[in-house]
């Protein structure tokens, strides 16, 4: 990863509302500064605390250099484990 | 406006959610492929229909080549007018 970059981690549960962010979100963002890494919760629960821990509620949601942004709603974090 | 860019909106009624987001999120688009808009509808109250028309429900809103994404909670579009 390129230390210059600010990290931005998109969280999502493979929903339909999720993919649809992600497609438009995600590609908008500026990957000259920004390092995107995409989690699918529900298929990597191990990182569903991290994700917690960072203030995601709900999702689909982008932690973006530090801010939790909630992006419209699939799913609550809460029913992903 | 260079006509090969797509159209990214951020809608938003000047509220601390609302800039927040804004900051962060406006910040990391990619400036080169997106041209991006910052509608304040609490001072431009003229364009509320015009986010209504896109299926924006509350600020702050993205609404990004034809995609809208509300973004966490401000305030509802329908106490903007």
């Amino acid at each position: 990863m390129n230390e210059n970059k600010q990290r931005a981690i998109f969280y999502h549960a493979g929903c339909p509302v999720c993919v649809s962010a992600e497609q438009s979100l995600v590609g908008a963002l500026d990957r000259g500064r920004y390092a995107v890494e995409v989690v699918h919760l529900g298929n990597d629960k191990a990182r569903v605390a991290e994700a917690r821990a960072a203030g995601v509620q709900s999702v689909p949601a982008l932690v973006l250099g530090g801010q939790t942004l909630h992006v419209n709603f699939g799913a609550a974090l809460s029913d992903l484990g």
